[in-house]
Order: C-alpha cells, then sequence, then structure tokens
C-alpha cells in the first residue's frame, strides 16, 4: 500500500484488520515523515524510535473499551506524561524532568493497542498560540514554512496534517487544540470541561484546561474520544457521566437542526476571505436541511477578555515558583504574560470568575433556541512567523475560541476552505454542555458534504 | 386558641385550614412577640406592622405550587429584597436604600401566601457570625441574652425561636443560616449550592452564597423548600433541576442507611458537652437502624481555611468601591475581614479555588460510601457577647459549617441538646449534592426520635 501515513484512523484500521497493511508498515511510513521533515517543521520535542515504539505496543486484550486503535501511530502533545520520557511542556524547567507513569489519557489509548510516536512541540507551557518555542525550536506551519502552525498544540497538529500520525493529543485552554487544526487544516476537538481526565497532563489552568484529540476526520475525532472519554474519579475537575456513544450518533439525520451563524462587529473584524469561507459552510449546512439564523454575539468579547485574564493569572499560580526564582529562564513572551497574571488586582479576577458564571448561563439559555453555534475558529489564517507580538496573537487568534474554555462547552474546529494563498481556514461549531455527540454528528455531515478535509500539504 | 405564635408551620396551617384560627390572629401572635422582645433581642431592622403585612398578602390563585403557605407570618434575613422596603444588608451604606422589586425567592413566597412580618438583623454584610451589629444594635440570644444568637442570619434565628416569625429565610456563606440556628435551637438548612435562587439576594461571595429556610421543625423545612427550590433562569448560579419531593420523602424509613459520624482532632477540640451531645445522637440514629461508622475527618480543616479566604476576599470584590472610598463606614471586624480580603495574593486565592475542587471530588467520593456525615454544628455553645474578637469567633465557629459551603452540599442543623447552662446544641447533617429530600429525611426521623425541638427559650 503506497503512502499509508496519508490514511485516516478508520481507513487504517480496515486496511490494518485486512491485512493489507501491517502495523510496522504504518509506523515506519509515519516515521519516515517524521525523519523527512521533523528538522524542518520541529514538530516533535522527543521521537521514539519506530522499533521501540512497536515494541512498546501493549498487547490485546488490556483495554476494557471495545473500541480499538490497535497499530494506529499517535502523537502526544509534550504537556501528557508517558512513563520512562521526559515531559518538557516546552519549557527549560523540565527539559529532564522524566514522567515516572503515564497520564490517565494516555493510559487508556495505550489499553487500545495505539501506537505513540513521540512528544510534540508546544508553545512553552502552553501558554501561547504561535508555537514559535525558544527551548525546542519554531514550529513552523506545514503550508507555508514561513507561517506559524498555531498553538499551543503545534507539534500534535503539524503531524496530524503532514501524516506523521494518524492522530494526535492536544490540551486546550482558550484554543489551544481548535487554532492549531485551523490553521493547519486538520479537525480538532475540545470536549466539555469534566469530560476528559486532566490527570498526568501538566496544568496551566485548573479552571479552564481541556484535553483532546487531533485527526484528519471527524469520524476520527469520535473514536479517539470513544476511548479517551472515561470517568476518573481520581481527577478533581472530572465528571461522573457515562462516556457518550460518539460513534453511534455520528451518521444521524441533521435536517431541522438550528444553528445560529455568530455575526456582529466582533466576529466581522475577520478576514474578508475567512468570512466568506464560514458563510459558505453556512450555506452548505442549509442545503443538509439546517436552519441558519444569524446572531449577533459581540457579548462574547467579554468572555474572551475573562478567559485571558484567568489563564495568565492561572498560569501564574502554578508557576509561582519558579517565576520568582528563575524568571529569565521562561522566554521572554511567556515571562511578561506570567507577571502579567500575578500582577492582576485580585477583584478583577474575582469578576472574571463572575463573569464565567454569568457567561455560561447566557450560553446555556442560547443552547436552548439553538442546536449549535458557528464561527470562524480563528479571524485570520496562518500569519507569518516574523513581525508579530506573541502576546497580540494570542489576544487575537483566541478571541473566538477562549470564551468556550470560559464556558467549558464543546467545540470542534473543522477545514472549510483554503485563502487566495492556499491556507486553510477553519470553522468552529459549538454546542451545550455534554453535547458532544451533536457537535462530532453535524461536524462528519459537513465533512461529508465537501472536500476541504482530503487535501493534505505538499512538503 | 392560646400562643399560636408557638405553633410550627404544619400545626399553624392546620388550624387556619380547620378555622380554629385565623391569620389575623396569627399574625399579631407574633406581632405581640416582636413588640415585647425586639427591643431585647435586636431581631428585626424593619418590623412591618401587623396590619400592613396583613394587607399585603397576596390573594389565592397567584401560586404555581400546590403547596401553601397561606397565612405564615415569616420573617425575612435583611439582605432579601422586599419590593418598597428597604434592604440595609445590615450595612450603614444601605441604610436608605430601598427595593425596587422583590427578589425571586420573595416572589414565591409570597405566591404561596406568607406573610412577610419584616426584616431581620444581620451580621454586618453577612461576614461575620456574632450578629453584633454596630449600626442596627446587638442582637441577642433569647436563651441567654449576655450570649450570641450566631450569626449572620441573627435575626432570622431569634425569630423563629421567639415566635416572630414561625419560618425565616437566611442567608449561608460559611455557616450563617446553620450556626444561628444552633445557637437559637431551631433547625437551619442550607440546600445544594444552584438549587435556590440567588436573585434579589445581596451577594457576599458568588461562589459560596446559599439561601435556606429555619423553622422550629425540619417539616417546615421541608414545605419552605418546596416551595422556594424553583429554577430561575435569570440568576447565573442556578442549576436546572426539578424541583424535589422534599415532603413526599420526609416519612421514608431510615433504616440501613449509612452514617459517618466526624471524628479526629479537627473535630475533637469542641467542648465536650457539644461532643456528648453529638455522640448520643449518633445512637439514637443507630436505634433508628442507621449504621454509624467513626470517619476522621481533619481533612475537612483545609476546606475550613480555604472557605474563610475566599469569602473575605469575594466580599472584598463586592464591597471594593465602598471599601476605596468610605472604609471608615465599616464596622471595625467587617473592615479588618475586607482589608485582609483585598490584600490576599491573587495566588493565594487560586490555590483556594483549587482546593476547593479537590474538596468537591473528596466528598463526593465520601459521599458514595456513606449517606450522611454528621458533625456538631459549631464546637461550642452560644459564647457572651463580650470578651471575644468577631473575627476569631467567626474562625472557630464556621469550623464545620463551612467545608460545605465550599463544597456546596446540602447540610441541616437540627436541634440535639442543652448544655448544662441550658444552651442549645446543635446537630449538623451532610449529604451529596442534590441530596436535600434525604438529608431532610433523616432529619425529620431524629428529630421525631427526640425532644429537643420542643423546648422553647422563656423570655
Amino acid at each position: 500500500m503506497d503512502n499509508p501515513h496519508t490514511l485516516t484512523i478508520f481507513d487504517a484500521l480496515e486496511a490494518l484488520r485486512g491485512q493489507k497493511l501491517s502495523a510496522r508498515e504504518l509506523v515506519e511510513a509515519s516515521a519516515r515523515q517524521i525523519e523527512r521533515l521533523n528538522s524542518k517543521l520541529n514538530a516533535f520535542i522527543t521521537v521514539i524510535p519506530p522499533e521501540q515504539a512497536l515494541q512498546a505496543q501493549l498487547p490485546e486484550g488490556k483495554s476494557s473499551s471495545s473500541h480499538s486503535l490497535r497499530g494506529i501511530p499517535l502523537a502526544v502533545k509534550d504537556l501528557f506524561d508517558i512513563a520512562g520520557l521526559p515531559t518538557t511542556i516546552g519549557s527549560k524547567f523540565f527539559a529532564d524532568h522524566l514522567a515516572e507513569q503515564d497520564g490517565f489519557v494516555i493510559e487508556k489509548l495505550k489499553q487500545a493497542g495505539a501506537i505513540l510516536m513521540g512528544k510534540t512541540n508546544t508553545h512553552e507551557i502552553a501558554l501561547g498560540i504561535t508555537g514559535n518555542n525558544p527551548h525546542y525550536g519554531t514550529a513552523r506551519n506545514p503550508w507555508d514554512t514561513s507561517r506559524i502552525p498555531g498553538g499551543s498544540s503545534s507539534g500534535s497538529a503539524i503531524a496530524v496534517a503532514t501524516g506523521m500520525a494518524l492522530g494526535a493529543l492536544g490540551s486546550d485552554t482558550g484554543g489551544s487544540i481548535r487554532i492549531p487544526a485551523s490553521l493547519c487544516g486538520v479537525v480538532g476537538f475540545k470536549p466539555t470541561f469534566g469530560r476528559v481526565s486532566l490527570r498526568g497532563v501538566f496544568p496551566l489552568s485548573w479552571n479552564l484546561d481541556h484535553v483532546g484529540p487531533l485527526t484528519r476526520r471527524v469520524k476520527d475525532v469520535a473514536l479517539m474520544l470513544q476511548i479517551m472519554a472515561v470517568y476518573d474519579p481520581l481527577d478533581p475537575a472530572c465528571v461522573k457521566m457515562l462516556t457518550g456513544d460518539y460513534l453511534g450518533h455520528i451518521l444521524d439525520h441533521v435536517k431541522g437542526r438550528k444553528i445560529a451563524l455568530g455575526v456582529g462587529e466582533f466576529i466581522e473584524t475577520s478576514d474578508p476571505e475567512v468570512l466568506q469561507a464560514v458563510r459558505e459552510a453556512a450555506r452548505v449546512l442549509e442545503s443538509l436541511g439546517c436552519k441558519v439564523q444569524e446572531e449577533n454575539i459581540s457579548w462574547l468579547r467579554e468572555a474572551a477578555l475573562a478567559n485571558k485574564l484567568m489563564t495568565q493569572s492561572d498560569g501564574a499560580a502554578v508557576h509561582r515558583d519558579r517565576l520568582k526564582e528563575h524568571p529569565e529562564l521562561f522566554g521572554d513572551d511567556i515571562r511578561r504574560r506570567l507577571e502579567d497574571g500575578i500582577n492582576t488586582p485580585l477583584t478583577e479576577y474575582i469578576l472574571a470568575r463572575r463573569t464565567q458564571a454569568e457567561i455560561r448561563k447566557r450560553l446555556e439559555l442560547f443552547f436552548e433556541t439553538y442546536d449549535f453555534l458557528i464561527t470562524p475558529t480563528t479571524p485570520i489564517a496562518a500569519p507569518t512567523i516574523e513581525g508579530h507580538d506573541a502576546v497580540e496573537q494570542a489576544a487575537r487568534l483566541t478571541r473566538f475560541t477562549a470564551p468556550f474554555n470560559l464556558a467549558g462547552l464543546p467545540a470542534l474546529s473543522v477545514p472549510c476552505g483554503f485563502t487566495g494563498e492556499g491556507l486553510p481556514i477553519g470553522l468552529q461549531i459549538i454546542s451545550r454542555a455534554w453535547g458532544e455527540s451533536k457537535v462530532l454528528n453535524i461536524g462528519h455531515a459537513f465533512e461529508q458534504a465537501t472536500e476541504w478535509h482530503k487535501r493534505m500539504p505538499t512538503i
């Protein structure tokens, strides 16, 4: 089989089961992509050699899930603990920090037979969206290497876009899964807060962190989530819920679904090409029988600001000792943001927490009227690496994603077009709490009705 | 009928329905208690004259609830808005602040036919537990007027203990319903966070405030809650839940219920008479068929401290402008606590929020093993007014109650004994989130098996 690294997870599983492909062939194909491209793109901080990756695969029968990822090469953001490997969190402080045991989600994926290819590059301590990491190299967009891949789960998005892995794990505190997915032309999903265990994932904000998958198809996200989203009583944030039937609803009819298309000044300062692609996506959804109505969502601006304030302050609380003792070991943008975070007046922080409760309620009522809200994932396609300030970029690129960290709602980014320069554009689809199945269902329906997801970068 | 003000709400409703008593007679009896005792006990900040109270009663047919409080005199903590009356929150700043409309809970109680007797005294801005209010007079314990009644819902507990009202509304951020209930020998209940709307109740902490009833019987709490606990989409904190069937389960059998009796150094520094009464209560519950097991709960100390830190800081955020512009208008203890609150390092506050999440999870797991936890409501019976510092008293008296504000769990205080000096002792019964029906069920069973609730202060 040619180029097995370009397969979706579902197609690869079928080829593996039909013995048209072996796990070794698949892993070696992905490993070749890593070898060929990693020095250029800086996707991985730690690469697991293919032989070692294959040997680490658990035997069958370890999983309590009926779903399998047996033989599928996955990439893991370097915030997740994998026993015996360093977890750097993209920081100089943790360069030599070896993880003693697997994080909860890693354990689940391993039990399902996944093969881990390595630890991916991240914006330092996951606080930023460029992926321009001063310690582990500048992550680059595979569609145009002069541009950012988005972040903070930069390497995970690059890996999936280029077939270095067929799926990846990311974390998302203000958009860190969805933004690189959007900018690299792959699918990224942030589940409901409390749906997936955060145990063994280095925190940025105990209140806003989420973990989720990046893949090349919505259905692959559903499969990974099916395996990852198991209740973990040892994670304080994890909510006791039955695992949803994400795959079981992926083919449901979407006719009659009510969709709000976000409009208003908050949205309309986006790049016209991005707006055009999202309007086009709305028409596609209408053609599938959905009812689309415009809604001014400029009130979400306040949510984005509250999320930013809280992320910085929560991050400063997590990194308080390092910031105090060795501020010089942080990159410039990170030190600035953590210092802003720690100098935030307590009252402002408490008011942001109140805003969080208000926005949650407002969105709860919003989703009594609508099944979904759609927006661009980011207001612009991937900007250049040079010539921009990382902190300003973060504020700009997280404005549509961050409100749904604040509210803890499930949000998906799917490819919905390309700019004239050939850069991917992402559509964000949001729904009510615990509405993962519905989001993945409509995302899949959209994907099936379009061709955007089929393109891969030629690099 | 003699002394109708000593009736329970249920007995009064029966007498009213059987025409053995008129609402006017009942209201006038309570009004006589107010007239006779208020100058001594300082229970009310604003008294509604009986004629006006009777006239304000809504006609029948206004309520969507099938449950009635028609003709029942109630007292309302002066934090709740009643249209046309001042809401002072026990503060000099709000002495002339007229409420424009009824708070959500007030509206529900009025619709059910309740008669509002006035606004009760509170520890200033609800931040404290003595009830020693420098602006509206020192609230006094009706069992011994040299002692504190507890607070901050001081006047509500005094009113119920003395028949100035048959039931009352309180608010509870660290124990402010349960502590005065315990010290005044009445029943007080704090429901699950999000169960009862906070709209139209002046906030102290958006994260820890709860409202609930005080009465002379557990069954009366169930009736008031039945009417109050309606989902309010306009309160950001209110959770969309069906109103429970609190009265429907009040007579359930309690045999086989698993009860943890809190022990450990955290508990055992309490007054020996208090500990003895709670051990005796545990034996009563055993005699009803419950299984009681001792559990060291010293880990809740951290929860009490986190609740204290957060209450002060959240209160400082709410009162930030007043604290900045006119600190001298606050009482000494309040100014000290708000200043401590505003000077708390942001990182400590964020870590307290993390503690909150951890304690919630730990208690969630705890209540997978046990149906209930029982503790003393307060480690001591009512201390004297003189000779104690208000801030230290708050830390001391809230230690067993505050953890359940942090965790948002339902917690009841019921009378369980008297000290040698004739001061009431309260038993606290806590259960899992949304377990109101079970808490009220076992509280009722305990009450029926004992006589403590039958004593009223002779004053």
